[in-house]
């Protein structure tokens, strides 16, 4: 392809927005340009690297077994109200009425799509496995869009999704995608973390992310230092690491702990306050929060409080819950508890702090004296670290008075004790008992076993071998196409533009003819010729632009090899070769540049 | 590819809504399924054949030297208020409101997405000519979408938009594309009728629609028995045929014409009735309507009644248009005024007949005794057809009376005239004189010339070689591939099934072992090999099911070739090779098999 024949308008400056090397080289590089904001097109150069990265993702869901398939982009909201995420899903589902009235989402995922189409196909186990991909466009309304196609908010995404009869064969194909996916990210030159995520709002258990670090990451990752432990922190946990504070007798079981004792803690609003006045660490006062559930699945039949509360079906057949309940989750004070972890524990769309009016509801006292001691009006929740603790401080539910020597399973009770701390850099590995460290990432992949989720909702069902009817068992798989193509600039450039690995490069070789003209001219289109009669890919830059400009864009654009061809080295048969990836050039003959290019691909 | 490892579900039966052979043969082959109405999904064995279209599109446009793109697919709705089709666009266009509050559309077609991005970037004429094209997502809103994706809601098309300095380098691509279309069509084995359509909604002039025949076509043709005259009727022209009423004194001049006279034409009220009453026909009948129009850009600062109309912008930068006015139209009575040419020649985004109670405020008399003689109120428009009307009779704006003797020119002028006639089968060629004859069309690609519509009113311009500034001309290219794969399989089909082109068929081969085990097993594996070896597409049919189930299965699919492996040709070294097409099978070896295909492909 010639230069002058395609549109790459590079640039020299970029807008002020643009603060990532992916999204100010994707503009310096003409291969995007914005439409508004966080709505991107794709020019020339950027479609061409897209493509390469849609082909490889393409390739590697072929040859596991996955069908491609193309659903629409615009969703009947019919189908969304069935699984309940018509109302659990929140502002970021863009949501449309037609002239007639009828509600459309514009896909930001297609569990629904995926699950409805099978679910009028699905008879007979026979059919099972099954597993369907699209690569299409979709839409999530972020609030912030940013950092270019790295957070948009219309993007391309690979996702499938497989449908089994049991959980060996889901198991099966969820290795096959994980293992694709490291295949992928690799072909691509990408270094991933591969991570134990939270599945949040796609529900199910059984999923693994894959990061890239970023020091723009919206996600905060827990890696041990001696094993392979990574998790993100939604769903990351730690060994127990509870201190137990010294009872008056030293002793530190709760049969030889002092019965519970109210005393008074007059203008003592903060924990750190409370143990200066009591001469305690924090690791010693179990807090309490009282936190709002939305939308909770959980069964709260059994639960104190809850006795009023209704399960309700948004649409028939949707899975039924309570749109909101109130609870108290204790954990130790020196601990923050971790939402997303809270709000799978309660299967809740979403949790957060009650309202200081409900707090004083709930406790009878005003913020600040919340405890577990006592406490009838709401279920209570307690972190797995509070379980250990047996002589405690702990708000009394009045005024300026707290506890002490509080013990767990003697003073109180939990109706339901889970994992729900925030596990930090520090704590200790739960795999090795290593200590753990943070950083920063951005997902670009994520496998889940959803499990029922989504056939149960919406009704899929085959029968068996004996005629009898179950219901599928599902897995989700889904790629960032638009954010694994910035990750690879991410990960592969430098001070003068992009260094693209082979795979992935627009066109693996620029021909920069020093002027285009006469002999150079009849050189370098020959060499072109030759190149491509090897199925290498050319850029021909035959602009009538100054060496140093040709020189700074093939930099810019970051193509694996460049040919310089001028006069003075033509007269002795050479062209100068360079990778973009090393410093130095060498000289060789146009044939054996072709050898040389052809061998490295 | 293994039959059983695809998802190709087949169907005997398929929906009542399913009328036409394209749409029964999609749902049966396991091509398409419904996800809502005018919303299907591609399943496999469909979205191979449309990723055929796709490439055979795709190939054609880069040869032209048109640009591959991907602007979003959800486009902000500020670039629509810039161009005035936010307003004139009407309800097919999907509006949506994100959570900001911020407008955006669907696209139906990307005008703006792609004048926007040349104008950011466009500054020398030196970077013209320039075309981008794009095979994306598109959106309208179709009140009755049907006959599957013929006619879909959602649906994908290849859009092309190209920009140039003159009138000279607009005409150059604009044949190309033309040349690459009627190639694009070739190859999809398709019969296409190439008609000047009316440019209609999306403004300027020079166009040609590509059209195939079909009985739901939703365009009347007009087609002449000569020579090659065909075209869309909202734009046909033809000959003029005006056979003037003998005067008392037999004559046929305005000076022979006696004066016009008022003529009492009681309980007469149709236009046959007339006929009778003065014992003439229709065609002495000067037959006025009253017409509203909306958004008109057409100047009407010198038109009668209309000094108190004034141009509006909906938008700052956008068309200035009225945004409603009325207007006498005046026509020989046996023809029919065409609203798609009368909306052109007006620029108005639509025409509609005014209430009757605008009639009789503009007319001061009942409906139905409209005349152009002495009407003052609103501008009259004459069909062409008129002109040579001499000896007419009409409406006399009073209740029960008409004028006779009327004679154009001496008893009433127009403010306007134009061809806005609907011609009709048996109307005289306009090239040749041959007579016309009408079909029912759909249209699968249109080309235009657009003019400055965007450029203009989207502020385009780049500095020509004397730094002067310059608006460019554009023009504008589509193709629905859905609907060009709907009418592949509307062209190529039989009793049985689909009798696929090779150019877009799912699979070249289909290979049918009569029991799929032992030795048969053994030769189906090794042919599928030795095919796939030669680049050809072979699905095998592994199914345990019944060989009538496989043979009808594989002509409802339309596999060009199929090869049926049995016991007792394969003893004597044979298979059975059958064209799709064809009714006769032979007997070769398997790797004359091979050879014979490949040499057909």
């Amino acid at each position: 392809m010639k230069y002058s024949r395609t549109f790459i308008p590079t640039l020299r400056e970029v807008p002020g927005d643009a603060i990532i090397s992916s999204h100010r080289l994707m503009f310096r590089a003409g291969m995007i340009r914005k439409l508004s904001n966080g709505l991107f097109a794709y020019l020339p150069l950027g479609l061409r690297c897209f493509r390469k990265v849609e082909a490889i993702v393409r390739e590697e869901m072929d040859a596991i077994g996955s069908l491609e398939i193309k659903p629409t982009v615009v969703i009947p909201g019919e189908l969304w109200k069935e699984s309940g995420r018509w109302d659990s899903m929140g502002e970021a589902l863009l949501r449309v009425k037609n002239r007639t009235g009828t509600d459309f989402v514009i896909s930001p995922t297609a569990e629904e799509a995926f699950t409805s189409l099978v679910r009028d196909e699905l008879s007979s186990y026979r059919q099972l496995p099954l597993s369907l991909y699209q690569i299409n466009t979709k839409y999530r309304d972020e609030t912030r869009p940013r950092y270019g196609v790295m957070r948009g908010r219309e993007f391309v995404m690979k996702d499938a999704y497989s449908f089994h009869t049991g959980e060996e064969s889901l198991d099966e194909h969820y290795q096959a995608q994980g293992r694709a996916y490291r295949q992928i990210f690799k072909r691509c030159g990408l270094t991933v973390i591969p991570v134990r995520a939270d599945s949040g709002a796609m529900g199910g258990s059984g999923s693994e992310e894959f990061m890239v670090e970023s020091e723009i990451g919206d996600n905060t990752l827990l890696l041990c230092k001696k094993c392979d432990y990574a998790a993100n922190v939604e769903k990351a946990e730690c060994k127990p690491d509870y201190i137990p504070r010294p009872s008056p007798e030293n002793t530190q079981d709760t049969i030889n702990t002092p019965p519970v004792e109210k005393i008074d803690t007059p203008e003592v609003k903060t924990i750190d306050e409370l143990c200066a006045f009591l001469k305690t660490s924090a690791q010693s006062f179990i807090k309490t929060l009282i936190y709002k559930a939305v939308n909770v699945e959980l069964d709260l039949s059994s639960a104190p409080g809850c006795k009023n509360l209704v399960k309700q079906h948004s649409v028939p057949g949707a899975p039924a819950h309570y749109s909101e309940a109130f609870f108290a989750v204790a954990i130790r004070g020196d601990l923050d508890v971790n939402e997303a972890k809270l709000a799978a524990v309660l299967k809740a769309a979403e949790v957060c702090l009650a309202a200081d009016i409900e707090v004083t509801r709930i406790t009878g006292s005003p913020v600040g004296f919340a405890g577990p001691v006592g406490l009838e009006s709401v279920p209570i929740i307690i972190d797995q670290t509070v379980t250990g603790m047996n002589n405690a401080v702990t708000g009394a539910l009045e005024k300026d008075r707290h506890y002490q020597y509080v013990a767990y399973g003697r003073d109180f009770a939990a109706w339901l004790t889970a994992d729900i701390r925030t596990v930090k850099a520090k704590d200790y590995c739960i795999q090795c008992g290593g200590e753990l460290y943070e950083k920063k990432g951005n997902e670009l992949g994520h496998i889940f076993k959803l499990g029922k989720k989504y056939t149960e909702s919406m009704g899929v069902s085959y029968l068996d071998e004996n005629g009898k009817s179950h219901v599928p068992l599902m897995g989700c798989y889904g790629i960032g196409l638009d954010r694994t193509l910035a990750s690879i600039i991410e990960e592969h450039h430098d001070e003068q533009g992009i260094v693209w690995p082979v795979s992935v490069a627009p066109y693996h070789v620029i021909i920069i003819p020093i002027k285009y003209q006469g002999l150079v001219q009849e050189a370098c289109d020959k060499l072109s010729d030759l190149l491509e009669a090897e199925g290498i890919e050319v850029l021909l830059d035959d602009r009538d632009e100054r060496a140093g400009v040709k020189f700074n864009d093939a930099d810019l654009l970051g193509i694996p090899w460049r040919i310089v061809v001028g006069d003075k080295n033509l007269a002795s048969g050479m062209v100068e070769v360079k990778r973009r990836s090393e410093k130095e050039a060498h000289l060789i003959s146009p044939s054996e540049a072709v050898t040389e290019i052809a061998a490295s691909l």
